[in-house]
């Protein structure tokens, strides 16, 4: 199969919101008036983000879902895509549910393939995505200010637990794994929660390097500081009956990565507004600690008390 | 070398055209009043596209050389690009000219680095750029009629040759090797052409896939055909003295691949604006043959008789 029939057969649909779809040099795009493009790349490299073994039907989903990620973390909404393909053989056993979950995905939020490329090459898939954000209404990682609460959506840690499943260094019950590795596999991006945030949050970020990591990009890039309360923190994992001490179920909240969720900041005064925009985009928000002035990230108990030991570690992300 | 780090000492440089340079979720971009947005993405993998002995700094060039050609064949005007890069190693040795020839490249058509990412993986270098054209104004593959002249720009054939020089298939002069390698290596994108060409040229399309093949996606999304001088064409060749008989020389020409130039059409009328258009830009630009209502390729010589043998298998391409 060649690379014009592997388009043909498996990626070429017909083109509605672009005004040229694939099949030229360029896809052309045009942003409604008053709005900007937002703009993310994601690529993923076998071995390193999927294993060789994961159904292509989730890889095709999470291919497009991390990228999506990025535009909910800027309350963008989705427009458009383009799929750079590098693989080993051109095949339709692989092609068919690849490029299934990739579109399912893709018509769940009516973001269109423009364009791309096929190559052969060892398997890595890159993305760009679009979308579409008010002028001005972007949500950028550089406004939090002090006394913001702090929010995080959806579930945190299960990834990791996941992949520590996989590993092999811990144990977990059939339903356990299976609902652990269903939020590795198949990432759920918060892009409806990230257009009802415009205009309430102050910052926002998406947290798939790790919750702490990613955080430190706000608080860098804001000129502030941030207390988590890790009795809230920990309330993150949705899998409660994991077999995981305190400390390990913090360290996968905080640091366990693949977690395609949205931190954010926005004022108490907002903290109705918040709770009512992950109603209306059917999202669990998550209150664990506020923004402060000084630099760093403090992890407290529920009685305000720092942590010592391992926690420290943390430290330098901030 | 971490990536943060990487990113900051190789590709961060601070923002002029987006909105939002890299460091949040998403660049952002806006097209000025009354202009698309042009995207287009490109792929290279180690191997495939490039030799793994290929100096770094003409890696960096080349990467970003075969999507500015994509804007080219669109007629837009370059202004940014993502770069998704994996690497089995963050060496210093390598970025550091991998980074000068990709920016040397990007600042001579003021084309900003806005966003990307960086993994570990097989070298694998995924390039997204965005140009703007004005609406309706882009040169697209469909709009070919017949009685057009069929026009190339610059030199064709030479990557080719380079790569035979490679493969040790045939043997160069130091100069010869010297100027075929440098065309395969640092093409030269035919952007300010490209541009000048909208509103004279009918259709046109980069042609790194080999002249005839993307001369057949014009022909196809165009509904018409096409007539060329193989006299004409041969010329295309900028090493004339290399050693290679009509047939091979032809065979480079028409088939050889990886050129970055534009394969374009306009009516003869159009003629002394086509040649001012190569002037304005610095180009040499070729006129080779027509375009008929007929479908399919015709080769023919200097006297319109068609050629027999070899060059039919070229129709499998129309």
């Amino acid at each position: 199969m060649g690379e014009f029939e592997l388009i043909e057969r498996f990626f070429k649909r017909p083109a509605t919101r672009s005004p040229l779809g694939i099949g030229d040099d360029c896809a052309l795009l045009q942003p409604s008036a008053g709005m900007q493009l937002a703009v993310s790349s994601d690529m993923l490299v076998e071995g390193r983000h999927f294993l060789s073994t994961v159904d292509p039907e989730r890889l095709g989903h999470k291919s497009l879902a991390v990228n999506l990620s990025d535009l909910a973390a800027c309350g963008a909404k989705p427009l458009a895509f383009t799929l750079s393909l590098a693989m080993p053989r051109a095949e339709a056993e692989w092609l068919a549910p690849f490029s299934r979950g990739l579109f399912a995905l893709a018509d769940a939020h009516e973001c269109e393939l423009v364009g791309g490329d096929t190559t052969r090459g060892p398997l890595c898939i890159g993305i760009t995505v679009f979308g579409e954000v008010p002028a001005a209404g972007a949500l950028l990682r550089s406004g939090a200010r002090a006394g913001d609460d702090l929010w995080v959506s959806g579930s945190v840690g299960d990834a990791r637990l996941a992949l520590e499943a996989f590993r092999g260094t811990l144990s977990l019950s059939g339903s356990g794994f299976a609902a652990a590795r269903e939020r590795m596999e198949r990432p759920t991006p918060r892009v409806a929660l990230g257009q009802v945030l415009r205009g309430i949050a102050t910052a926002a970020i998406d947290i798939s390097d790790g919750l702490l990591g990613d955080l430190g990009h706000i608080l860098r890039q804001s000129g502030v500081g941030a207390r988590i309360r890790t009795d809230l923190a920990v309330t993150l994992l949705a899998a409660s009956d994991a077999p995981l001490d305190t400390a390990a179920r913090l360290e996968f909240v905080l640091a366990g990565g693949d977690d395609y969720e949205l931190a954010f900041t926005a004022p108490p005064s907002m903290r109705a507004r918040v709770e009512a925009a992950g109603r209306a985009s059917a999202t669990r928000v998550t209150r664990i600690g506020e923004i402060e002035a000084e630099s760093g990230i403090r992890l407290v108990d529920a009685q305000g008390r720092e942590h010592e030991g391992m926690f420290k570690s943390f430290d330098h992300f901030a």
